[in-house]
């Protein structure tokens, strides 16, 4: 976990589209790798099963206290950011998932990680500063077609049972690194949780320790 | 919410002692505040009631993925504030509270605030710094002893019912506020949670708005 001037790997990031802080951190991390020399490795996971299934937590959604924390405290971020972000002060509508998404995004890294990304930025944007819905594959495949994606193709993707288990590998290898939460970093083994801990992946990007610097 | 340098109230300081980034921020609040030329109204919390009976989940420590998060993170972070931190991976010991300690804290703030503040930060050290227990009655009462308090008149205070009572009635008014985690800041209406948060409060009481600053 050196810092200093070598050659390092990407900064994994994990995200889920369905979180708000993590279309936030969607709208930031290349920004601040590219600053710093670093490349971006974008891995999707769902937090219905980090959260709920592995944590064994209730959706933040329906967390007495902090869901109306986070109704309000998503929209200051969004300020503070500069960046768009609809108003949902109920959370989003049941039902909305990002599996459809997140099989989508899969399909096309492996082709594309270039594309894949520019399909997951739009995704988050399409739910969270547009307040549209990302859930049915329709949906999905018009994003990934306006990109230059082949429509039929993305839409058999999302079905095919390569697409449904390549997700469940991805998931299942994000817990087995320790990911709970959206946004998480992982750069050079450490796990950064959090849109408001940006500072500390910049602290390590900048300086390769967590020894204070004065 | 306006910023500008119009006379403002204190900082409310939400802490509980069982809590390390309770204890980070014990070290750091007053300083930034006093930078900004702003008093810190230190405000006790009882986490096992805000997270476990309002929220109704499990003690962070007892989390799967999150308790080896925060094991470790609870160290980076004591690094990056230049504050001691002592290596507990498992997390504290079954039956510590802070009980005793709130209770002291509130029978001291009545009479002396700055005692109470110096109090709670040393309880909090001795906890976090030091890998002391805090909840004998006892111990609670050598600290404040320590600090020039009546040792006695202490004592009497943790098992008085009229200290009981104030403790509770704190915890129930956090909650109406919508305090639920540790630390929690609230500036000027905008509640902040997180000493991760810190250059959340910071840039509040720089500029008054979440407005993005350039």
């Amino acid at each position: 976990m050196a810092g200093g001037g070598a050659a390092r790997g990407p900064i994994e990031f994990y995200f889920d589209p369905i979180s708000p802080y993590g279309y936030l951190a969607t709208t930031q991390i290349d920004a601040i790798a590219e600053r710093h020399g670093r490349e971006v490795d974008w891995k999707p996971v769902l937090l219905g099963v980090t959260v709920m299934k592995v944590m064994g937590l209730p959706p933040l959604m329906q967390t007495p206290l902090k869901k109306d924390y986070v109704a309000h405290d998503k929209n200051r971020m969004a300020r503070l950011l500069g960046v768009p972000m609809v108003d949902r002060p109920h959370g989003l509508a049941p039902g909305i998932n990002s599996l459809a998404a997140c099989r989508a995004f899969l399909w096309l890294k492996q082709a594309d990680p270039s594309l894949a990304k520019r399909f997951a930025k739009r995704i988050c944007a399409r739910l969270w500063a547009e307040g549209g819905d990302i859930t049915a594959a329709e949906a999905v495949a018009d994003e990934a077609a306006a990109l230059g994606a082949d429509r039929d193709a993305v839409r058999t993707a999302i079905e095919s049972p390569e697409m449904k288990a390549a997700l469940k590998a991805a998931v299942e290898a994000a817990v087995a690194k320790g990911v709970f939460g959206v946004p998480t970093f992982i750069v050079d083994g450490e796990a950064i949780w959090g849109v408001d801990r940006l500072w500390m992946v910049e602290h390590w990007l900048r300086h390769g320790t967590w020894a204070r610097q004065r």
